[in-house]
């Protein structure tokens, strides 16, 4: 499984404390949780501030570092704060720093993964990595960001009509479709090309349209939220490793539908564990039958 | 079933449309909704406004309308407006008319029903209405409201300290408890007397606490929604109109615990077609066969 995005530090502050600079970005968060499941192989640029520390978290959890580019300059950095009830987030910084030029090249060792997940870049960069990809994959997809949607919207449609799944918010699903409406909202998505889509809800969960069928699962209800940063970046890299760790391809007439949906329940679970900590800590610790065990809490507390 | 509450006339505007004058109140909802499940009985008053047409509606819904009081002067009215993607509402106008005085008094034929469910009235009312009910009962809870939780606190707490259940939304919740967390909020509430608490989260469903565990269902993904006026009390009609409707008597040991999961979804269902249609248009034509669908479609779209 190939990953392409952001590797990042981040200065993060919640009603719970501060941390003024942790390694973060979304193809860190992505390549972390599906590294549970499969092993993911990066895509990324960091600057000469990139520390050993953090290589060495990422080699530990037996990610492909191939494709993790050092370059001169500094390590793209993101700044922000939430709200009391950490719904809302305010960004105080954004330096792009080596992030600015990023343009991302495939190693040869990547190309024949079976699955492609990009994390949110921009939309033309998403398109230049499938494109270097040999052939037909089982699954590619990835997220995206209002800021695309809004202003880069012809770009954007020519790359997730390449995707087989799409995977965003519900505000900017309500964005890109122009539908307040989800249901509307979703069939409009996938007339646009996806044919899988997910819908996050943040604390409320999310909504997975597969074929006619779709799946809801509500959020997990934690005892305390640290940090939600990465929390969507979890749940796509549960997802998708989830898929990938299983050698899932929904190409195939035989395929368990349901695959999908436990799909699903594995990106909750890992969005989950990853907000109780802050930033990328709680992976450190985290375990195989932790995850086990929240995806069985899921079945119980959602069967009736 | 006996059901208190209002009976009242509302005025609505939502972005479908507008309603100057169409029967409502929370006492209506609920037994219309608990009228596909058991025969409710209704203690509630009524002005000299109060058409014939509207009694014609409850009666032949088979509610009991002994307990309905029909006093000098108007029937309580409110009007509200709700905000674009119906979120927010605002109150325009509440007049409570012979609402002001409402002294629920339980008719003699009522007074050895098992369930009892109380609209969101004063809580030293619902309290008054408890103490006429003969002896225990096997279910007893009912709904508040924000205004009752700030300025009648301790009326409030002695009020839900007699009570099997409790229904209220996720910011009463948090405004009753203090905590904003919703686990937390949930264990503080069950402390205060009730052993079943009901959290509903508007689109975003349900959550149910029994015993030491919790259930939770997403919110129905309706194609439209008209009005979501008096949803939060079809859901609680739903729900103990399921219990009422099946016997479930919940003190005893062998009762089924999923019975209780069971009558959320059968709420979150009777919310979901409350909104369908402007205030209770869509009880005229609602059929059981649609229920037990929607009830379907609920397993189906929450299964993995």
């Amino acid at each position: 499984m190939v990953v392409v995005g952001s590797v990042a530090y981040d200065g993060v502050e919640t009603p719970h404390g501060k941390v003024d600079r942790m390694l973060g970005g979304s193809c860190t968060y992505i390549a972390l949780a599906a590294s549970f499941f499969t092993e993911p192989r990066i895509v990324a640029v960091v600057g000469e501030d990139f520390e050993e520390k953090d290589y060495d978290l990422l080699a530990a959890r037996g990610i492909d570092l191939t494709g993790l580019e050092r370059v001169p300059g500094k390590t793209f950095f993101w700044r922000g704060v939430y709200s009391h009830d950490m719904n809302d987030r305010e960004t105080l910084t954004t330096d792009l720093n080596v992030f600015a030029d990023f343009n991302p090249r495939l190693p040869a060792s990547y190309k024949q993964s079976q699955y492609l997940l990009m994390g949110n870049i921009q939309p033309a960069l998403q398109r230049s990595v499938r494109a270097q990809m040999d052939g037909a994959l089982h699954l590619v997809g990835g997220d995206t960001m209002n800021y695309w949607i809004q202003d880069f919207r012809g770009e954007l449609l020519k790359t997730i009509a390449e995707w087989d799944f799409l995977l965003i918010n519900d505000g900017e699903a309500r964005m890109l479709s122009g539908e307040n409406n989800l249901r509307k909202a979703a069939a409009k998505i996938i007339g646009m090309g996806p044919s899988i889509l997910v819908i996050k809800r943040g604390e409320h969960g999310a909504i997975l349209w597969h074929g006619d069928r779709h799946f809801m699962v509500p959020g997990y209800l934690l005892d305390d939220v640290f940090d939600p940063t990465g929390a969507g970046d979890c749940f796509a890299g549960g997802f998708m490793g989830y898929l990938a760790g299983e050698n899932i391809d929904l190409r195939r007439a035989d395929v368990d539908a349901n695959a999908l949906r436990r799909a699903v329940i594995y990106g909750s679970v890992m969005g989950s564990f990853c907000c109780e900590r802050f930033g990328v800590e709680r992976f450190h610790t985290l375990t195989h039958s932790e995850i086990d065990g929240r995806f069985e809490e899921f079945k119980e507390f959602t069967a009736f």
